[in-house]
Order: C-alpha cells, then sequence, then structure tokens
C-alpha cells in the first residue's frame, strides 16, 4: 500500500494539479480540477444545492411531524439531530443521562424508535443525513433495518452518515471509545457502505464543529483535510479502494460572518483535498473533486434581540451558495436560546428558497472567478492550513497529534484570543458589546418536558426488552464482541444482525466497550491565551489586585472548579472560561468531561473550591443543577458558590436562582465582569 | 459652450479613459478612472459607507423623535420622507390633499414645521438628505432658514437634495411645473448652492424609483446617466463650471434581488459616467468619479411573511456595500404594509451595523475586482444602457424623449412583461407564487391618524399666518414672479427671502404656478405587454372568451376605469393592470394622475364604466374610498362596481367593505385571477 506522503514536499502555489497546462494566473475552470471554481461544470443551473435543515426533537413522533413539514414547506432532503445520550451509546434508562434524554436532538434506542422516526418517509426517494459519530455502529444498523422493513434495500438508500470521531476528540467530545478503535469503526464502515449501499456517503468530514469551538478558518481548513486523509487511511486499511472511498467522501464547514473568507475557504478547500489525494495517485475526477455540505455559523447568532439572526444567516447563507457548497443548513433566528420554534424554522427554510428562487444564484456558474481579492484570500488561507497539516504530519499523523493535543491547543488559543477581542470591543457584535438597545420584546421559544420524554423512553424500551428474542439478541452481541476482539467480520454487518434481533443502541455500544474501553479526555487548562504573553491592560490587571488582595485577607487565591455535567460536550466556553480567570489568578480545576452532579460535588468538596462554575449548552441544567445544590447542601458546603453559564432561558432563570445559583452567564457575558461578580459573591468587600 | 457630443460615437469596450495605457483586460485600480473598483483607493477602510435612513412620519415632532432615535442607534445621517402635498407644492389645508396629509413622509408647510423637524439637531455636523423634487424650492429654503436661525451658515450644511425632476415624468409623478420650467429651478438651486453651500450635493439624480417602477437594471443605469447629463447641461446653461458642478452630483439606485447584476450596476454606472465626463471634457478626478446613495428595493418585499423580507433586505444590502456605495438605506419588514414601525426600523438599521462591524466588508477594498462573470455583466449592462441612451440621443435629448413617452413606455413594458412572469411563477416569489404558508401570524403595523394630523397642520399654518407680516409676503412673493417671468435673480435666493417671510410651501409654489403653470401628463393604455404579441396562453384566452360572453350578452365589453386619487403619483400598478385588463378585451379609460374622488366619480358617470378600479399606495384610501362610494351612491351610480388594488393594511379591508368596495388585491395578486374576480362580480353567471 502506498503510504501517505509527506506534506512538506506539497508546496502550495496555484492549487494546480501537475498535468494542468494553463497560464499561471488561469483560476482554471467550474467542474475540472483542481476545482478551485466549483466541483460541477454546470453548478446550480442544472442542479441547485439541497435545502437540508438539521432537526431533531426529543421524540421520534415529534422529529417525523417536523420533518414531514419541513419536505412540505421546500426541504429538499432530511437532517437527524440526536440526543446527547444516543451520540453517547446510552440507553435512555441510563442513570448517567437522566438530564439529557430528548434535549438536544432526538432519542433513538432501538430500531422501533428509527421506525417512528421515518415513519411515512419513503426511504429509497429521501435523501437522509445523520449526525453521528459516537454510537455510528447502532444508529447506522438501525436505519438500514428500518428500510429493510420498509422494503428499501441498502442499495437504493442514499444520504450520509456523518462518521466523523476524530474532530471529536479536537472538539465536541461525543466519542465512545479511544481513537484508534473508533477509526477501525470508521473504516468498517466505510467497507461494508462501498459494498452494500454505494449512493450512501460514508462520511462526512467535519469542520463545522472545529468553527463553532473557535478555530480560525485556517484551522478548520487543515484539520478536517488531514482527519480526511486519515480516514482515506483507515479505509484502505479496511480493504477499500481508495478512488470508490473518496467518491464516497463529503465534507462539512461552517459559514461565519466574513463573507469573502468563507468563499476563499470553500474554495482552497478543493483545491487543497484534490491536490492531496492527487499526491496519494488518485486520479478519477469524481474522487478529486471535494463535495460539502455547509451550515451557517451558531456561534455568531446572538441570545439578544434574535431578528437580527436572520440578518447574519442569510449572509453566512449567501457565503456558501457563492462558495459552491451542495447541501446547506441555515439557522434559526432563535437558535441561541433554544431548539427552532416552527416560525423559526419556517423563516431559516425560506432564507434558502428565496436565495434559490428570488436571486440569480442558480444562474450564475462561477461568479467569484478570477476575483484578485479572492484569490489573494485563497492563497493565504491554503499557505497557512498546508503549514498547519504538515505539523500534523510531523507529528506522525492525526490519531498521534490528537493525543498529543496539538489541534486542540490550537483552536483553545485561538478561542481565548477571539474572546478576549470581543471583550475588549476590538471585534464588535452588535445588540452585544456595541448599539445594545434595551426593552427589546423577547420571542416565544420551544421547551422541551425533559422528564416526560425520558418516561417514555424508558417505558418502550421495556417494551422491546420484553416482546424480543432474548437468546438472539445474546447471541449477536457476542458475535460483535468477538469481531470486536479479533478483527473478523465486519462490525457494522454484525450490529445490523443485532438490530434486526432488537438489541438497543446501549447494549451494543456496551458489548464494544467491554473491548475498546470507554475514551476520558484529559482536560487541561491553558494559560495565558486569553490575558496574552505582554503585559496585562488596566481591566485584567484590576482583577487580578482584586484576587491578589482576597489572597492576602483570605490566606489562599479564590479556588474555582469548572464543570460540564451530563453528556454535553461542546466545552469551548468552559475551556476559555478556565484559562481566562487562570489568567485573572484564580486557582483553577477543571472536571473531566461528563460529570453527574454527585462527581462535581465531591471534586468540589475534595479540592475545598469556593465556587462552581457549571457550564450548560444543551438544556440539562433544568435537572442537573438544582440535583447539584441540593449534594452540595446535603453535605454542609453549602457555603460553596455556584454560577452557571451558558444557553439558559429566560424561563429557567427563576428556577436556578432558587434553587441557590448566585448568578448567571449568557452568551455575550464579559470575562472580567463575570470575574467581579463572582468575586463579589466571595468577597463582598 | 461645448456641446453634449452625439453619444453615437461613446462605443462601449472596456470602460476606459482614453489616456490610460494598461493591458485591455486589466480592471484597474479602485480609486482611479474610470473608477469600475470604486471611487475611493481606500474604500470602506478608511471611510465605511454612511447609514442613512429615510424617514418620515406624519408630523414634525414625530419625526424628529424618530431621527434622534436612530442617531443614538447608531444612524450615521439624516434622510427626510415628506408627504405627498408638500411634494406637489400644497398646503395641508389645500382642498385636493385632504386624504394625504402626513401619511407617505412629513407634512412641511412652514420654516416653523421644519424647524420643527431638526430641532435638537445641530446642523452643522448632521448630513441631512432631503428627498424633494416638485417643491424643492421652498423646501430646501426653508432648511437654509432654519439653519440660519439655528446659526449655522449655509456653507456649513452638508447633506442632498434630491432635485431630480426628469424622473418624476417618467415614473414616480411628484412633479408641479412642465418640464422645461422644472429643468431651469434645478440648474438655478445648481448655481446658488455651489457659490452658497458648497458642501451641499446639488441633485441626487435617482434610479431608485424607475426600478420600483418596474425597470430593468440597464434601463435604470440608462435613463438615470442620460438625466445627469441633462443636469449638467442645465448647470451650465444657469453658468455653473462643469467640473463644481459634477463634484457636487450625487446618483441613487435601487438594490433588487439579481445580486451580480447590482454589483455590476453600480459599477458600470461609475465606469460610464467617468466616460460621458470625460467625452465633455471633464478632467478633475473627484468630478469623474461617480458616488452614489443605494436602497434596498421596496418592490421585491412581500406582504405575506414579512420576516422574509429581512432576508431579501440583508441580501441587497450586501450587493450594495459590494458594489461600493457611499450610503445606503435598508428597508424595514413592514414596508410592504405601512410605514415601518419602531422594532422593524430597528432591525433594518441593525442590518446594516451588522455587515459594518460583524463582516469583512470594510475590510475589503474590491472583492469583485477581477471576477469574470462581472467583467461580462458589466459589459452587457453598459453595452444596453448606451444603446438606450443614444435612443433618448437621438431624440433630441432627455426634455423631448419624456414629452414623447419614450423612456416611459420602455419601463412600462418591462413592469407588464415582468408581471406577466410572476403571474405564470416562471418569476418565483417565494410565500406569493410559490412556498405560500397559511396561517402567518400577522405583525403589528404603524397606522397613522390622517385626520388628526391634517387638523394640526391647519391650525399651525393659521397660526404661521396670524403672525407673519403679510406686506412682506406678498413683496417676496411678487419678486419671485417677476424672477420666474424674467429670468432675472435667482429662484433659490428669492425663494429663500420669502421663506424668511413664513410665506407658506403653498403660496410660494402658487406663485411660481402662475408663471410656470401646472403640468398634467398624459395618461396612456399600453396593450401587448402583459398579454405579449405572441398567441395568448390558455390563461389568458379563458379570460378573453369570458370577457366576449359579457359583450355578446350585455350589448359591450365589460368597461373598466383605472383611477388614483389623491398626491400618490406611484402609477406603475394601475398601468399594468390598465393594460393587462386591456389585453384580457376590456374596454378601459384611465383617469388623469391625481384625481379627486368628485373628478373620479364624474368620469365614471361620463363614460358609463361597469367598474372603477382604484390603485392606493400611500394610505389615502382610508379618506377617499369611502368618500367616492358616498358620491357614486348620492349620484344614482350605486350599480357601479367598485374594487381597490396596493398597499392595504388587513386594518383597513372591514372599513372598505362596508363601504361597498367588493374585492380588494393585495400585493401577489395575479391579474387574471383579478379579472375573473372583478367578472364574478359584473356577470355573475
Amino acid at each position: 500500500m502506498k503510504p501517505i506522503p509527506s506534506l512538506a514536499d506539497l508546496a502550495f502555489e496555484e492549487l494546480k494539479l501537475p498535468h494542468t497546462t494553463a497560464r499561471a494566473d488561469d483560476p482554471g475552470l467550474p467542474g475540472f480540477a483542481p476545482f478551485v471554481r466549483g466541483p460541477y461544470a454546470s453548478m446550480y443551473v442544472t442542479n441547485p444545492w439541497t435545502l437540508r435543515q438539521y432537526a431533531g426533537f426529543s421524540t421520534a413522533e415529534e422529529t417525523n411531524a417536523f420533518f414531514r413539514q419541513a419536505l412540505a414547506g421546500g426541504q429538499t432532503g432530511l437532517s437527524v439531530a440526536f440526543d446527547l445520550p444516543t451520540h453517547r451509546g446510552y440507553d435512555s434508562d441510563h442513570p448517567r443521562v437522566t438530564g439529557d434524554v430528548g434535549k438536544a436532538g432526538v432519542a433513538i434506542d432501538t430500531v422501533e424508535d428509527m421506525k417512528r422516526l421515518m415513519d411515512g418517509i419513503p426511504l429509497d426517494r429521501t435523501s437522509v443525513s445523520m449526525t453521528m459519530n459516537g454510537a455510528v455502529l447502532p444508529v447506522l444498523a438501525f436505519f438500514i433495518v428500518t428500510a429493510e422493513e420498509q422494503g428499501v434495500a441498502a442499495r437504493a438508500l442514499s444520504g450520509t452518515i456523518q462518521n466523523d470521531i476524530l474532530k471529536e476528540y479536537m472538539v465536541r467530545n461525543t466519542y465512545i471509545y479511544p481513537p484508534a478503535a473508533s477509526v477501525r469503526i470508521v473504516g468498517e464502515i466505510m467497507a461494508w457502505l462501498s459494498a452494500h449501499a454505494p449512493r450512501f456517503n460514508s462520511i462526512s468530514v467535519s469542520g463545522y464543529h472545529m468553527h463553532e469551538a473557535g478555530a480560525t478558518a485556517a484551522q478548520e481548513l487543515a484539520y478536517t483535510l488531514a482527519n480526511g486523509l486519515a480516514y482515506v487511511q483507515a479505509g484502505r486499511a479496511a480493504g477499500v479502494n481508495m478512488e470508490t472511498l473518496a467518491e464516497r467522501m463529503s465534507f462539512f464547514w461552517a459559514q461565519g460572518m466574513d463573507y469573502l473568507t468563507e468563499v476563499a475557504k470553500l474554495r482552497a478547500a478543493r483545491g487543497l483535498w484534490a491536490r492531496l489525494l492527487w499526491q496519494l495517485g488518485v486520479r478519477s475526477p469524481k474522487a478529486l473533486a471535494l463535495r460539502c455540505h455547509c451550515q451557517t455559523s451558531g456561534w455568531s447568532l446572538t441570545r439578544h434581540d434574535p431578528l437580527n439572526n436572520v440578518v447574519r444567516t442569510t449572509i453566512e447563507a449567501l457565503s456558501a451558495v457563492h462558495g459552491h457548497t451542495q447541501s446547506l443548513h441555515t439557522n434559526s433566528l432563535d437558535e441561541a436560546v433554544a431548539l427552532p420554534s416552527d416560525e423559526a424554522a419556517r423563516i431559516s427554510r425560506q432564507t434558502q428558497l428565496i436565495l434559490r428562487h428570488e436571486t440569480d444564484a442558480c444562474a450564475l456558474i462561477d461568479p467569484w472567478g478570477g476575483s484578485l481579492e479572492i484569490k489573494q484570500r485563497i492563497t493565504a488561507l491554503a499557505t497557512e492550513a498546508l503549514a498547519l497539516i504538515e505539523e500534523i504530519d510531523a507529528a506522525g499523523g492525526m490519531i498521534t497529534a490528537i493525543s498529543q493535543g496539538i489541534p486542540q491547543r490550537r483552536i483553545e488559543h485561538a478561542a481565548a484570543t477571539r474572546q478576549r477581542r470581543i471583550d475588549q470591543a476590538h471585534d464588535r457584535i452588535v445588540g452585544v458589546n456595541c448599539h445594545h438597545r434595551d426593552n427589546v420584546e423577547p420571542i416565544a421559544i420551544r421547551n422541551i418536558d425533559n422528564r416526560a420524554v425520558r418516561e417514555a423512553q424508558v417505558a418502550r424500551l421495556a417494551a422491546v426488552r420484553a416482546s424480543r428474542d432474548q437468546q438472539r439478541v445474546n447471541e449477536t452481541l457476542a458475535a460483535l464482541e468477538h469481531a470486536a476482539t479479533t478483527g473478523e467480520g465486519n462490525l457494522l454487518e454484525l450490529t445490523i444482525h443485532a438490530a434486526r434481533a432488537r438489541a438497543t443502541l446501549g447494549e451494543i455500544s456496551d458489548a464494544l466497550e467491554r473491548i475498546f474501553t470507554r475514551h476520558n479526555a484529559v482536560v487541561q487548562v491553558m494559560t495565558g491565551a486569553y490575558g496574552g504573553s505582554m503585559a496585562p491592560d488596566d481591566e485584567i490587571q484590576a482583577v487580578r489586585d482584586r484576587v491578589a488582595r482576597f489572597a492576602a485577607s483570605n490566606g489562599r487565591r479564590p479556588r474555582l472548579l469548572v464543570a460540564k455535567m451530563g453528556q454535553d460536550g461542546h466545552d469551548r466556553g468552559a475551556k476559555v472560561v478556565a484559562g481566562a480567570f487562570a489568567d485573572f489568578g484564580f486557582d483553577v480545576d477543571v472536571a473531566p468531561m461528563f460529570r453527574t452532579p454527585e462527581e462535581v460535588c465531591r471534586q468540589a468538596l475534595d479540592n475545598d473550591v469556593h465556587v462552581i462554575g457549571i457550564s450548560t449548552l444543551a438544556g440539562a441544567h433544568q435537572t442537573l443543577v438544582p440535583e447539584l445544590m441540593t449534594l452540595l447542601n446535603d453535605s454542609g458546603a453549602a457555603h460553596v458558590r455556584v454560577v452557571v453559564g451558558g444557553i439558559i432561558p429566560d424561563t429557567d432563570h427563576d428556577a436556578l436562582c432558587s434553587a441557590g445559583v448566585v448568578a448567571i452567564f449568557g452568551p455575550g457575558s464579559r470575562l472580567p465582569d463575570c470575574a467581579h461578580q463572582v468575586l463579589d459573591h466571595l468577597d463582598p468587600a
């Protein structure tokens, strides 16, 4: 097998493939390698992008109703959001997930749930995208068995499974097993799909979550393409032909507010990917052409004055279209606060319909071709990205680089730097750090009754377990374990057998976990990124002085435990806060990911902290924060202050405050102000 | 004086000036002639566009409060919308304007109203734009006297007066005098301002209203530049140096939904204008560089599902910014229904703030420079525009061409063609002819109590008349009449004297009308544009068949009188409807513009029509339609059916229906459907 070449010799000049003979300043043609000007020659003129909104609400029935409404409302493909327990391989009745069931997507425990989700949706004619990485084996198996029981063969399925586990270790943390085992799963899925479901994209290599975690455009570009190369290796290791593999890969990018940068990023990605694959010996134009899905940035949205988010999303959607995306999700105006309401979802869908029908977007092949500023931006982005790819390459490839924390640290540094720029109002956000308007009417938001959803799922699980052939379940799970141990047989094939037997998602995941183990990330505090390496400015110095006074009168610095509870893996905020508070002079502990209230309470007592900062982005605070407060009180630790930050609807504030939370920090909070508020509660002087 | 050269020899190739030596495919540099790549070398990097929202509400006090709120909310310049009586030179107590006072902008009758409008706004530091063309002399004089009484000399004033009368004869109809007299006024204003207020732009040559009336981008481009050339001639006739004149001219463009076309339009405009002036001998770079204001298209907005309008306006605003506009108005989401509410105005302002602060717009000099598609689009637009300019030139210049109806007919034809394309759903509009959603919540809109505003203005006029020196008023008005007759003295200078003496807007306009007369446009029905020159399609044929049956059983064709009442001059809709109904086989009469209910009733009786179609876009229907219904009943003409079309808030429907209106057609109505509805009421069989 030909090895991945060192990337150091991939000098980036014109994104030209060696065989092209065009003039040096000729940007090439749309539809021809290196595809900088677009993956297809006629683009949207013959084939507009797919309007694909990512959605999932609590139960399979509710999500199914939303899907049907969306298809009737002009949507052209489905995209499923799963809840966090499903992502992390837990059944809804698992004790670790009480706060998370049905919160950030749909709960899927068995084939029966998947059948309810796809009820009445013809899977031979509807392209379905599934954002699943951790529990990718059972979810994909449930989908395939659902189609089978609808009478649709795997061969007829179209859509995409995200199946991009590497970025989870960098930013989103919805992994289950350690990296090497996970990458093996990716390869086996690729092998099975290429043999049995050739129209189904076996991977969507995702930069989106890196952007959302604070990565720069060049970082998103570099690490996503580097992950792509790692998957190409994994697929080859599983015996798949490299061209076949590349033809079924797609990419997933975020679209932020820097319009030209985002257009250039998509062009640079196509050029770089074609170049990287060419170096590996790929020659099929279809394999060399990078195809992608885009989503507008959730991070760019604000909780304040949510109609501004329609403006932001429109700008981002237009850059995706001008960048030649193959499908697009536009965020809803209320997504900085909650899951989309029906009205907000309608407007976000119509944003795309207006772009498609009312503008000239679909009449243009490549509007940006030839632009001097785009060319310059592409060169700058691609040069920076190649340097980052070379750094990964020099470390021995992505799996090693992740274990050394290389991409994580670079992204965390970028996130902290950006936060500081916003706190200083160097980077301005309308309604947040400039042009703030009071008296803006709140909008109606969707709330999820987590307890009711969980109870319903628990009952359904019990019904499935009661009606199935337990012997058959045990046999299929044992076969799966055996394959995981020996490497014999295909893991997806064997999971499909277990799914047919009605094994649950948790049971399948447990079987594999017994062999592969469960991954625990090492969490470190990055100091110096927020505070900067130069002398601190007056504002940071003022916080440091106050911390020093606290230390002088209390005999030790204020000690903060930053923790995330439940299955929410979005840790950008927690990491930025931890780093910044360390820069302010606090002693900062960071809890491991995915804590229970008991574990957080114990760590707070063990470390004798003054304050606990809970970061919450997926709604589990409604259940878990009051539990934590009770535990602290019962342990005689009522003196420990608790503050909560993240996405917390106004309607939850009263409940949190009456449970004893002393401060709530929403998106847009300035960190020096947060520090002063925390100190007010520790040291009222 | 050097004559304007024939335009036939301005062969358009590369938008290059003769002295440039660059390569043929070099698009030039931003800030250098012919300015295709932008009027300034550093563009928004050093000088962002001005956020200038056009606004006016009923009374000077209310508008003043809105202006102060807007300046506090991030707006950087003011733009005044006047009500229609003010535009047309009528005081608020004139009997022809009962339905219009304060409806579509602020009523200004005297210097005292202007002082209330600008109360607390420092005119030496606030750039003020005024959309005024008809009553341009009194309004500008009131503004100058207001500044004077604030202690601000004319020399210190900055801003723009629209002062573009020629396009009024083409599309918007807010003229007072015939074209030649009006153009003389334009020239004298230019002369006075260039001598006394050198920082104030003496004209804003406006394509916006042509776009709104249905003109294509090439038509908007051609006729606006041709009007600009006519004003250059008028200024020279008034003795102003041509370079000085050109340096104080600015242009005003609409931004529609064809993104690339709109960016190209602004670039082509700069290139063509530089070229045209160069041919006249202008050499100063400042004079050759076209500067402009842009406004997003009102016509593109829909009454249905108004949050979609935030999407549309954002797309249009971005094309204005990418086209290098110097200032921008973004429409509010509710403008297809009413004047903007405070909330809608806030969002439209923030649309621009987000573009400025959150995107890379202000970090880019010229993103589109070099783009191959833009270059092609510029060439196509400029070539078509030059052909249209040559047609005007061949007719003997714009004043003659307008009197022959040349630009009017071309624009009407484009509007009718576009309407047919929309009715056939060839051109799709989300929520109107595709993806229509029922059950969309209506939004809260601003309503104007026209009677109360009018009563207050009448009282104020009486107070001013009671307290002034009538002898002095008479003398200043007589001096103005004398100058109008003899051509001696400057008309603006003399109007300023009258304004100081507290002569009213109506009195000043009357004095000039006695010499210049009042212009009456000839209104004709354009047939064949909507129905097309080819054989009619099935849908049109079905209407024609039904009309033929009506004629067979009634002895004559159904006869329709299309009329506009009050001072609203927007007649695109009325003209398109008249032409289409003629194409359907109706006998169609079109009333002259600016009718009173009495005049419409009389014409309906004289012509023995079956149905009257009232077109209303400025809110006067609330007062005038019930008056018309009473007059018809009192004249024994209750059998005449009345239908109303245009911008009619839901809240007005009940009142119109109880007055006897049989059908109301809002924006988005399909004309064949309207015809069937009308026939249902004439011939229920």
